[in-house]
């Protein structure tokens, strides 16, 4: 059923639109297979910047959520048909999203946040992962642990980053590398706890976790076995979002620039919309070791 | 700058919004003054639940979030300024937000997550809080505590509500209500570390807490003060999202059926939007008890 409303305003808008051709409207979308999303402070975290940013540039922000790949490939498809959106931002973090190339192939101006491993020549903010592994591993390497253990989540690309910046650290100090050290979660609290049973034979004196909430499953599996952190062994995170200071103990960890992610992408998106022809931009910002309670 | 692209695709939609008056796209606002939002698994959430049915709706979802009181009323401004909206659905638990008179006076449909205080006759969704405050204290009663205090956040209304609850559990089971065991927070962590803190003099021996978040703050400083849950002393919280299996012990508490409410607003805004003359709907999700292990 058609609703005719009074206002001129919708009119007035519309007109203004088709002699502008611009919206002044972007699209954020997330797609993810994980439930992990909605339980990690990560994705609230981004919305809010990216949310801040575009009101601070007077952008509406129309948000999508897509939680399986269909869904990713229907919603990129009807963005790109209704053609309402000046640009898109895309958070692509999950290793296999076949509809980044379908973005990256149309005109919509587009900026990837985390690096698409499919499409090299894209414009994309990131963390610098491989070097927050790499400086997570040499803290505790500096802080004379030996046996050393990893969980990361080798489906996404900033897992994997962060695993093989754990590799690169071990190989510069001369540290065997040993497979049975080595456990895989996926980014959720309850993974980490079955990750850390999987190491624990192991005996690592010192664990590298590649997310915070990751590490609150780890902190919980070491509680049941009767082992103190950071005595019996350290706990080192990744991300220095809420779920660090709310473990106990409080999480040592890596801060990720989350906020600054945000705001790096919106002002990217809005620089190509303004001028297409821009060559692509890819920035990964440096994180730094914050030290609390879980290491020794 | 203004691009004119090459694809027909925008004039088109422009066109096909002009024929129908309809934009398929419905706004989500969420106002707040309180940094707690962003910590609380309770918006990541609704906003899945509200995506999730605007998708399968076909609609556009416009994401809103607003740090302070003047970001709340230029965004409402904004949004029936530019009537690009077909409805908007905006969550209004804080008390004092003045703008939702300003929707409410508009001719856009609107549907309200949370009882808004100042605006009796509009359509609302919302968790039966008053009933869960009440469900909540009479579980403790029946299992024998004898001194029953509260920490809730008497800024908001879901808050004040739970509180108004504990109250008549109180009233009716003959118990003496006590100023001592009432203490406030804001719905965060940390208030309801402090929150406790301020309790502890009174001695009780179990405590409702009206957000799991902040019962999370609770047990910790329950941990500094070397008191035993629920030996030493019960919690029992509300909500039931991630922070109630996250605690340690996880948290006997009071679920909220989240999901239904952001699916309720999406479709109780498109009935609305399709006729606007409809009387308004207001829904008081009932919520129940889940036992776990800060009870015994």
């Amino acid at each position: 059923m058609t609703v005719v409303r009074e206002t001129g305003y919708e009119r007035n808008h519309i007109a203004t639109m088709l002699a502008s051709q611009r919206s002044n409207m972007i699209g954020l979308v997330i797609p993810s297979g994980a439930e992990a999303i909605f339980t990690d402070p990560y994705f609230p975290t981004l919305t809010r910047s990216i949310s801040r940013k575009a009101r601070e540039c007077q952008q509406t922000l129309a948000l999508f959520l897509c939680e399986s790949e269909q869904e990713g490939i229907d919603t990129v498809r009807s963005i790109l048909n209704t053609a309402l959106l000046d640009g898109v931002i895309i958070t692509s973090d999950y290793r296999n999203n076949s509809f980044e190339n379908a973005l990256v192939a149309s005109e919509m101006p587009v900026v990837f946040i985390g690096r698409p491993r499919q499409s090299p020549n894209v414009s994309y903010i990131e963390s610098d992962n491989f070097n927050g592994g790499l400086m997570a591993t040499e803290y505790l390497i500096e802080r004379g642990y030996k046996r050393i253990g990893v969980i990361s989540s080798f489906k996404n690309t900033s897992g994997d980053d962060r695993y093989l910046g754990y590799c690169d650290a071990l190989k510069k100090h001369n540290i065997p590398y040993d497979g049975a050290l080595v456990a895989e979660g996926d980014y959720s609290m309850e993974s980490g706890r079955q990750a850390m049973n999987d190491l624990l034979p192991a005996k690592p004196d010192a664990v590298f976790i590649s997310s915070d909430t990751m590490a609150l499953g780890a902190l919980r599996a070491l509680r049941e076995n009767n082992l103190r952190v950071p005595d019996d062994i350290a706990i080192m995170g990744h991300d220095n979002l809420p779920p660090a200071i709310q473990a106990d103990p409080q999480l040592t960890t890596i801060h990720q620039h989350v906020e600054d992610i945000g705001e790096l992408a919106v002002e990217t998106l809005l620089q190509f919309i303004a001028n297409p022809k821009r060559p692509p931009r890819q920035i990964s910002l440096p994180g730094k070791v914050i030290v609390r309670e879980s290491t020794r």
